[in-house]
């Protein structure tokens, strides 16, 4: 299979994370898509990826799957024993929630940021923004970090007992806070122990 | 089980659906909380889902899971046999892309428009707007109804040749913004007929 995607950037990592952790690193053949040269709006992207975003798996038969959370659910099944996903009925819908939260109220937040109340990737890439909302959005992401400090307060990771998809998610979320300079808050130690914790992981040192 | 919910929004429809096409409608006790006036900022809902949105449900052992996707990744499951979420790693994949494809493209992006471009749900609710952002949003669902047109000019349902979840987010979006008078373009017609035909599902009609 192949893999699209532009290296250091929040959301491939994501899928280079997932990949390490089911064994499937060097079953991929990667495909550098050059986002900040404009490269992601070429028509021979957007034919496999009509969003133009990466990254985007493209399967054995040249199905494309996009989107981090569906590649995630395709690459955690393969071997038909998910661990990224959820095992039981609950178990899934309960790292799908905080997959959700940890998108919306922080990652997504961070990139809104990111694009549209900061240069971004600059004046080529970056054709229209709305600096207020983008501005509002660092203000959620920061309140999504003080809700996942409170809910890793209680529980050793980020949808429960386990490391799931959601965990990925969240470190995704800080990594690209960070270069963002979107600050952690101080008060915020379970979420920087558990930051640190995960870091140790061998996923995520490839 | 138990569902929070305030009947007739877009996405409490979309568990009523999937509750529907499982056949469970009937094992659930539907909690009505009272958007318009605010009862889901009450401190006893936000306890239950710290996002304080609706639809939320609570599964027999007091676990809430928020988020619709989430909520049908749960309820597929729990008769071992999935059909909105997809069988295969494959399907589990497509599924999951366009689903996102048609919160973030559609139904996201219409609640945007509506929240913050028009007066919503009122001054009360509506308490931070970012007008521009929201205008932008309309038109990004413009565009999404064009993609999921052509989609369906070449397969049945959204993400294949099956109805799955995804089609229940397509449609909400289409209702809301029927809803927020955003208009289906008139070149739309595969669009137009899809709906019409999910339309006559039994599940729709609850």
């Amino acid at each position: 299979m192949k893999v699209y995607e532009f290296a250091g950037f929040p959301n491939p990592a994501r899928v280079r994370i997932a990949l390490a952790e089911k064994g499937l690193t060097d079953k991929v053949d990667f495909v550098s898509v050059n986002v900040p040269e404009g490269e992601h709006r070429n028509a021979e992207f957007l034919a496999k990826n009509p969003s133009g975003k990466v990254p985007a798996l493209e399967t054995e038969d040249g199905t494309v799957i996009a989107e981090c959370t569906a590649i995630t659910e395709y690459l955690d099944h393969m071997d038909g024993a998910p661990e990224l996903t959820g095992k039981t009925p609950q178990e899934r819908g309960v790292i799908h929630m905080m997959q959700r939260r940890a998108e919306e109220g922080l990652l997504d937040a961070v990139g809104a940021y990111f694009h549209h109340a900061t240069p971004g990737l600059g004046p080529d890439i970056e054709t229209v923004q709305f600096a207020d909302w983008g501005n509002h959005q660092k203000d959620r992401a920061i309140e999504g970090m003080k809700y996942f400090n409170s809910v890793l307060e209680k529980q050793d990771y980020v949808a429960g007992d386990t490391f799931t998809m959601a965990d990925i998610t969240v470190f995704a979320g800080l990594a690209f806070a960070g270069f963002a300079n979107i600050d952690v808050p101080a008060e915020c130690s379970a979420l920087k122990d558990w930051q640190s914790k995960v870091s140790s992981r061998p996923s995520f040192a490839a």
